[in-house]
């Protein structure tokens, strides 16, 4: 593997192709840590197994785990699943995933952004974060594919979304946010980010989901869902705040075109009821830093755009409970924007406790030409 | 990967090939124990990288590597030799790695022993070593080959030289000892090797090179060179006890046939003098169960069968000063045998120190058609 320090994927041609494009497979990091899975993170492996095997049935799957782990991600995956021993922080491959990125042609290769656990110093949800930031370069080390170094810049894989035609979608909230690149001005952003995805439009929303605490990931609120086409997380309830972000969000849209001029469809995709944790869950987090993640009455980042891509499916949350009804209809309104893929409902309460959902615990990688 | 605890190589019409044979590539371990590498490993490390890179001229070559070496390696490493980090309790390979068998149709699986540390509690060289004993699973799961569970039974891949055609030796020093499978009897052993190896047929030789601290590895005094051809460790000197045991080896080779019924050609190869440890690469040690690993007035166990037979070349040591001349001499021996390999000779001393030479720190995986 080389590290290319000199050049960028937009000089060489290279881009980020839409996560609904061919796949070659998906990789996964096992939880573990336990200030974020409840309870020595037995309900969130199964379910993260739930969502690995889904996946794994149409395309290649690499769960990595720690030292510690690894016999029990063995244990517990099909025997079609990889498990690559890897340390980690936590369980976000989302977000510490090298960005893959495709020549078009066979040749891929990855981008090595700067993770800071969103928002490092500033508002970094837990310290250190050097084995997550050390996931990337082995991952592409892994692949046998070269990858860009672009460690002067902070970037997590869930605070974008591409269509893989030169428009990247992404929040004001995170990536203007002091705790990732304050150095930046904007368009010096706009233009780092389209030098690392060869992308040539960056469409800003204001923000996400409120409350979440990676600063308002897009992909908690916006998907590309096919060519000119994405998913909105949509807030019907006028007396909730998260409405007046999902209108703001829409009229962005709405008012844009993408990379090559087009309109952009925007589906929306009804919001669960809030989501609590109970103090039963709360009681069976450790605390690291001497204080709580998590309380009862801070609803937690709930949405159904927060889905995933893989080749012969799409893999989506459901929430349960008094979201019975809710996730039914979330499922019925993806199976119209995906209609040639199954659409299959996980039950993900044990992955958002953590943080995220099923989005934020996968990162695809395209499909491309092994020089192995 | 699938576990397999059901069947056998033997059953399943799977064998070891020789290592002469052609490989896929080869894998090694980056060094770090501070009690087995003077001086903070660094030139042991520089060793190694030599070995890699060498290696890598004509087969693929994977460094595991610890979380904290990661890094290290790869910038150590040039671009072609892939990086993977993996735990370990220290740098060998030959030992720890699965051994791998092949049914001749492309198909390759791995045999997981289990491992010791060269004898467990009873003379075991270091305590514990629960990293090293689960990397052969791993490497397997790198692969994406299924590994049989042999880990009823301990054993090293340093302690059996194969032919591919049938034929396994071994030392009755090591593999007789009260510290691998004192609960079998020679014959149960030999059983248990031609069901794991495919083979049909065990030659045991007394013993190794004395004071080797693997329990006299074949390794390190016997190999397969080609079919019904092997390199002896030779000693000349009969003062030396090792001429004796020299002797009783060629003795039982020359009284043997291998598995097909041939005789087996000896080729002797002439031991280098005694190589000791000064008193300034002692002190670079560190202790860490309160005891030195090594002294000054024991001679290290050096040999130059200790080799690494890769696609391309014969990866053989060479210790320097008093021993340039035997050096020079056995690389002759090694060409001779080896007509159409290059025979390249890499400055050991420092992997020596370790406890072993290049084959030590080796291990070779057939070729195969990857599944993935």
């Amino acid at each position: 593997m080389k590290i290319i320090k000199s050049s960028t994927p937009k000089a060489d041609g290279f881009y980020m192709p839409a996560e609904f494009s061919r796949h070659y497979g998906c990789v996964m990091i096992f939880p573990e840590r336990a200030d974020s899975w409840q309870y020595g993170a037995v309900k969130a492996r199964e379910a993260f197994c739930s969502v690995a095997s889904t996946i794994a049935k149409s395309e290649r799957l690499i769960m990595l785990a720690s030292f510690e782990q690894y016999e029990n991600a063995r244990r517990m995956l099909p025997d079609n699943i990889k498990v690559v021993e890897m340390s980690s922080d936590d369980a976000w491959a989302r977000d510490v995933s090298p960005e893959f990125v495709i020549d078009g042609k066979g040749g891929m290769r990855g981008v090595n952004w700067k993770f800071n656990a969103w928002g490092g110093l500033h508002d970094g949800l837990y310290f250190p974060w050097d084995k997550d930031d050390k996931i990337a370069c082995k991952v592409c080390d892994l692949l046998d594919c070269d990858v860009y170094d672009f460690r002067d810049f902070v970037l997590e894989g869930g605070s974008i979304t591409c269509d893989g035609e030169g428009t990247v979608i992404t929040t004001e909230a995170c990536l203007l946010s002091r705790g990732r690149n304050p150095g930046l001005t904007r368009q010096e952003i706009e233009q780092r980010l389209c030098e690392g995805l060869g992308a040539k439009k960056v469409i800003w929303l204001p923000g996400g989901i409120l409350g979440d605490e990676t600063n308002e990931h897009v992909d908690n609120i916006c998907v590309f869902a096919g060519s000119t086409r994405v998913l909105l997380s949509w807030c019907e309830d006028e007396s909730n705040p998260q409405h007046e972000m999902c209108r703001r969000c829409l009229e962005v849209l709405e008012s844009s075109t993408d990379a090559l001029g087009r309109k952009i469809e925007v589906v929306k995709l009804a919001m669960p009821k809030p989501v609590y944790m109970t103090e039963y869950e709360l009681a069976g987090l450790d605390y690291f830093d001497g204080e709580p993640t998590r309380s009862a009455d801070e609803p937690l980042s709930a949405s159904y755009v927060n889905l995933y891509i893989a080749n012969g499916a799409v893999v989506m949350p459901a929430f349960g409970g008094e979201n019975e009804e809710y996730d039914r209809k979330a499922k019925e309104t993806v199976k119209q924007v995906f209609k040639d893929r199954e659409v299959i409902q996980i039950y993900a309460r044990d992955i958002l406790i953590g943080g995220g959902n099923i989005h934020c615990i996968t990162h695809q990688i395209p499909e491309f030409t092994r020089k192995d």
